[in-house]
């Protein structure tokens, strides 16, 4: 059996921290526990299912060992589960920030989303996406009220060989100037999101808004525990897409604008520098791509699709 | 940077199962991420807080990169966590249930429990435990009309000295013949549970009634968990003790009868040779301890006590 090794851990002095300060007879004790657990799964027939749960079981043994967790702790743990459970109803959702906050879910999108040659790179889904959101026609609006600086997208969705990508489907959403997605004011409510599709030539283009850095909802558990590490819960500034086209591997992403503060202290680690775009921002009175006539300030921002095909 | 292996899985190669399968690139892009994690949580004043933080995420993240977690079984996982959040109330509690099943509620108790001399072993608190339990006199019946076989309780609670302690508090619960708890018929009823203290000379004895095996609550995502994975849902009939006295370590544990056909096949893990007591039929009509009549069979056990030193 190899020693187990937190490779997170902080430990520099090569010894493992079950076997540093727990006897033999303890050691035992606990390792033919876990050998119980892992042996009460032999009998799961999906291999599948029988591989995760060992997984599971294997850290999870390992964690509770390693820092030695008290009987406090857990039942800190139990707790903060239950108010996350609580809390979580058809438009919060604190488990998928929980993920979110400690790289769990971005971890989980690597995993998934391997470098493909120049394909554009992935991120978190978040919360709050929905699946009815309105359909645009090519240049119409998004924001369908939602109260921010308007801003003009455009780009282009194509193959790994540049080939355009037709009828490409688009969701687009984001959170309002005061930082808040339309569902977290009434989960019936439909603003600052839509799907569109790609002209014949691969183009898209539509109105939205300058995303601005807003908090994940941290009124809840999750917020505590950010709260208590020291940890900021905003989020970099960014507008979320999900492409998909048959054929290719369906893209989930945002774009950041460049210089945001936030950046790469993003709460829920999503920020790629491939994903940091110039959002051009234009002053009150400059005329739009469309002859659209806007009272005020406006940017624009070009973000060219690269979609992996959908068998890698 | 040390190679992860996980000391739980199956692989025998001494191979390690990221560093397998994927491309060194790849592995760079997870780990900068995980790195990003554990930086996140630096500026974490409560030392012990962020090196339990810190251990979370590596076993959380090691568990994704081993397995290639699916960003559809993570959304398993989200929509597991939500559901068991969802069904879990005042008197369900299926955050324990979870832990119980993988065996991280009596790991986490044999992390805190380690076998000091002779004292008694400690076993899973279980979910069932409620702070209000009626006081009884010493030979008193707890059952308050819970159905089932009486069965006669008797013992002594000492120190690893064997000195008699006096006062000690025993909480005793149990389930009723037909496997429920009094909370799960009703969560203000009160039945086959309360406490008392022991006599002077340290003894105890009260009625209470022969354990029977049952299933944990398994109509939800717990249920279905040991359900998909071939595991039975019973627990190995118990009687539940939980024993204090100032200057000593609390004790939680059951006794177990001997010859329960489910004995360590125990959903819940919680059996331990040394709990595992002969609990003694006794024929219809035979007369009882204390001249009770009882109008059909019962059975008797003793069950001796032994607290560690609080300070262990």
């Amino acid at each position: 059996m190899a020693t187990y090794v937190n490779p997170a851990s902080a430990r520099t002095d090569g010894t493992d921290a079950i076997h540093r300060e727990v006897p033999p007879e303890q050691q035992a004790v606990e390792q033919r526990l876990l050998d119980d657990v892992v042996a009460s799964f032999g009998g799961c027939g999906d291999q599948r299912l029988k591989e995760l749960m060992v997984g599971l079981i294997g850290h999870l043994h390992s964690f509770i060992r390693e820092v030695r967790l008290t009987e406090e702790e857990w039942g800190a743990a139990i707790d903060f589960l239950t108010r996350a459970g609580h809390i979580t109803d058809d438009v919060r959702q604190e488990f998928i920030l929980l993920s979110d906050t400690l790289g769990a879910s971005m971890q989980t999108i690597n995993v998934n989303n391997q470098a493909y040659q120049g394909a554009t790179e992935a991120t978190v889904f978040g919360p709050f996406f929905v699946e009815d959101a309105p359909r645009i026609d090519l240049g119409q609006d998004m924001a369908f009220g939602a109260p921010g600086e308007p801003c003009w997208v455009e780009g282009t969705v194509t193959d790994t060989d540049g080939r355009p990508l037709a009828g490409a489907r688009i969701e687009v959403w984001e959170a309002d100037e005061d930082g808040l997605y339309d569902v977290q004011y009434d989960a019936g409510k439909r603003a600052g999101r839509a799907h569109l599709f790609t002209a014949a030539d691969g183009t898209y283009r539509f109105w939205g808004l300058t995303p601005t850095p807003y908090p994940i909802p941290n009124d809840g558990p999750v917020g505590q525990m950010l709260d208590a590490v020291g940890r900021s819960p905003l989020r970099a500034a960014h507008l979320h897409f999900m492409v998909s086209h048959e054929g290719a591997r369906t893209l989930v992403t945002h774009i950041f604008p460049e210089g945001d503060p936030i950046g790469r202290k993003d709460t829920v680690f999503g920020v790629k520098d491939s994903l940091v775009k110039r959002f051009e921002q234009q002053p009150a009175g400059a005329p739009t791509p469309d002859g659209r006539v806007i009272d005020g300030t406006w940017s624009r921002v070009r973000f060219d699709i690269v979609l992996a095909p959908g068998d890698v």
